[in-house]
Order: structure tokens, then C-alpha cells, then sequence
């Protein structure tokens, strides 16, 4: 039956996809290189955040950024004008980002001269959670006006990454989020996630993120 | 209308979706049924605004809900507590609606005591935008939050939209978010966009929206 041969052929998509993950890390630890997967809606901050992010860690570790993006190269151009290395993966139409075309920006940069690579992921709750980019670790930004809701409606995303970061929090005074509520959904999908407070427009929550950031990249340089 | 009828989806990669957009549509004239398909990113506003959408028109007009979740049934559930026909689609990790999948919904739907039915399609801006639903029209919200810049960064789903909902913009006044920008950038991408400035806090646009629908059926109806 043709559907069924079509359900196989995704599988084997998943199944080449997580041995070409595999083979990232093991090439990240071998260089010495930690990868971060960002991940999040539309519109709720990542470029902005991983700017801010280059600012407080550009002089403690030597840095590129990964910008996915369906067409445009606005993100990444924003990323180069802080002198940090940066790669544009157009997708063209694709929603995610799957280990080969990570591994395709990583064949451009000098993995050797790089500490830790940041990948902005194509802005999108579903798919990207559903694929293994190779990152050692998976981070994803909730912003205050997108709701309190969200981890019922998409739980995948909030099960695979090993930080939350609530953005926006300037929001919150014109805004019905319940921080408490939004905490405890997190929570019961994902007991082991960090979850960090943010504002790119306060700072609120950027050193705490960027002590995590860079404690995981010294640990993952030294254990390699 | 308290009971949800949930429906699981599967994505048939082999069907043609076009022909059974074409298909759907041809049934929905001859049923004297406006189909509206409503797209955004996660947490812009769509079913608050489906709720307000209902509140001004249930008076005029017979109207369903089609709702499309990953995974969870809350907002058919609000949508039903309103005593409107509502439909939950659980797409089971997919990230969009296809024809097929809204047929299933609509096969379980009495079409011909139905003037208006909304889609709401999964919170993405990417995928929904690639599949034809079988949707009469197409609109899609935008939140202030989100940021101006979403028409570089997402040009087909502003092309494919008759109406672009810029929704949130009690969040304006907290925000660098530039409307003159913003709809500069959506009428460059698609000329014969209608752009409406919504906010479900405090009712901004609603009426304009309503009237854009009501009057956009009622012509289906009568053309049909």
C-alpha cells in the first residue's frame, strides 16, 4: 500500500536524521565546540535575546550564530554586525531544521576558533521539536503575550528542551500570564527544565541565562 | 454545545491536496457554506478573536469551528461553552491542515444548517501557508508582540491571505512595534491585502472584521 510505504520512508527520514545528529556531536566533542538549539514562536525574541546574549559573553568565549530562516537574511544580518561569525541557512519553505542542513553551516565555519555556536532555529512551536539538529543542548523561548497556555497546546516543544526561557516579562503588567500557572504546566511536562525569567528590554534574566550558556559550554570543552 | 467531537488526523502525503481543496470548495457552494481559513503563529490572538468574532455574529448568522491542535482540546472547549458547533481536529504532531484533514471535520458538521464555519488552523506561520485548505478565503492575525518585521521573515503566508488581522494593539503603546512600517511591508508582499487593526481587550476592529465577514458570506450565499 502506497500510504504505508510512505509512513516508512518518513521513519527513515527520523532514523538517518538522528544517526546524522549522532555524528554532529560526536564531531562537536572532538572539536570541542558546544551547540545550542533556540528555539520558539514567531516574534518571541530570539534574535533580540541572542544579541543581548553576544554582548555578555563575547568577551569570555568565542562565539558564531546558525540563523535559519524560511527567506530572509535580516536576523543574521543583525548577528554580523556585532563582529560574531554568522551563517544563514535559508530554507527555503522548510518549518524546522533537521542535522544535515546544521551540519552544512557547520562545514563553513572554523569549529577549531569556536567555542559555542548558537543555532536560531526557524521561528515555529511544531516541527523544530520534532527533529535532532545534533545540538548538545535545546533551549526555547516562551514570550509573555503568546500565553499561559501554550505548553498544553505544545507540549513536544516543552518536553525536549533543557531550558525555558519566559521572555518579555516587561509584558507582564499589561498582560493576563500567569507565571505561576505558566511554571507548573512546564513543569509537569518537563521536571528537569531550567526555566529563566527574561527581558531583552529590562536585561531581567540575561546574566542568569548567560551563566548557564557558559557554564555548559566550559563543562562540555572539559569533558571532552 | 458541550460535547467535542475530537477528531484524529493524519497528513496522506499522496493525496492531491489541490483536487480535494477544489472538491471541498465545489460541496461548500452547493451547501451555501462560507469557509474561513484562519492562520497565526501561537499565542497571536486567534481563538479570543473567534470567540469575539462569535459574540458579534451569532445573531446574524449560523456559525461552526473547525479547531486544529497538536495535541489538546482546550480551545474547542471554549468555543463549544459559547453554544457553537465545534469541531476539534487533533493533528497528532502535524503542523498544518490539509484539504483531507478539514473534509474529515466537515464530513462530521451539518453543512446545510451552517452559513459560517472558521477554521482555526495550528499556530504556525509556515506550513499552514503552503497547504490549500478548501477554504473559501484565508486571514491571518499578526500580534503586535510578534514585531514588524514578520513580512520578511514569512512572505507566502502574507501573500496567500485575503485579510491580515494586526491584533494586540493595546500592546502598542508598550512596544517599538511601527504600524505604518508593518502594512507597508504586508501590501508590498500582496496589494489587495485588507488589513485590519484589531484588539480583543478593548473591541478595536471587531465591528470592521465582523462586517468584512458577514458581508463576505452572505455574498458566497447569494453567489452560489
Amino acid at each position: 500500500m502506497d500510504e504505508i510505504r510512505l509512513i516508512e520512508v518518513k521513519e527513515e527520514i527520523h532514523a538517518d536524521n538522528k544517526v546524522v545528529a549522532q555524528k554532529l556531536r560526536d564531531r562537536l566533542a572532538a572539536e570541542k565546540t558546544f551547540l545550542l538549539n533556540l528555539m520558539s514562536s514567531p516574534g518571541a525574541g530570539k534574535t533580540t535575546l541572542i544579541l543581548k546574549t553576544i554582548e555578555a559573553m563575547k568577551d569570555h568565549l568565542r562565539m558564531g550564530v546558525i540563523e535559519a530562516d524560511i527567506d530572509s537574511t535580516v536576523d543574521a544580518e543583525k548577528i554580523a554586525a556585532k563582529g560574531i561569525d554568522a551563517i544563514q541557512l535559508r530554507t527555503g519553505g522548510f518549518c524546522h531544521l533537521d542535522a544535515s542542513m546544521v551540519e552544512k553551516g557547520l562545514n563553513s565555519m572554523n569549529l577549531g576558533a569556536l567555542d559555542l555556536i548558537i543555532i536560531e532555529n526557524v521561528g515555529n512551536l511544531v516541527c523544530p521539536a520534532e527533529f535532532d539538529t545534533g545540538a548538545i543542548k535545546s533551549a526555547m523561548i516562551l514570550s509573555v503575550p503568546e500565553g499561559d497556555d501554550k505548553p498544553l497546546k505544545y507540549p513536544l516543544m516543552f518536553s525536549v528542551c533543557d531550558v525555558l526561557l519566559v521572555n518579555k516579562t516587561d509584558y507582564l503588567g499589561v498582560s493576563d500570564f500567569n507565571m505561576a500557572v505558566l511554571k507548573e504546566r512546564a513543569l509537569t511536562l518537563n521536571p528537569d527544565i531550567k526555566i529563566i525569567e527574561t527581558s531583552s528590554k529590562t536585561g531581567q534574566g540575561i546574566e542568569e541565562w548567560s551563566a548557564w550558556l557558559r557554564e555548559s559550554t566550559l563543562e562540555f570543552i572539559k569533558g571532552n
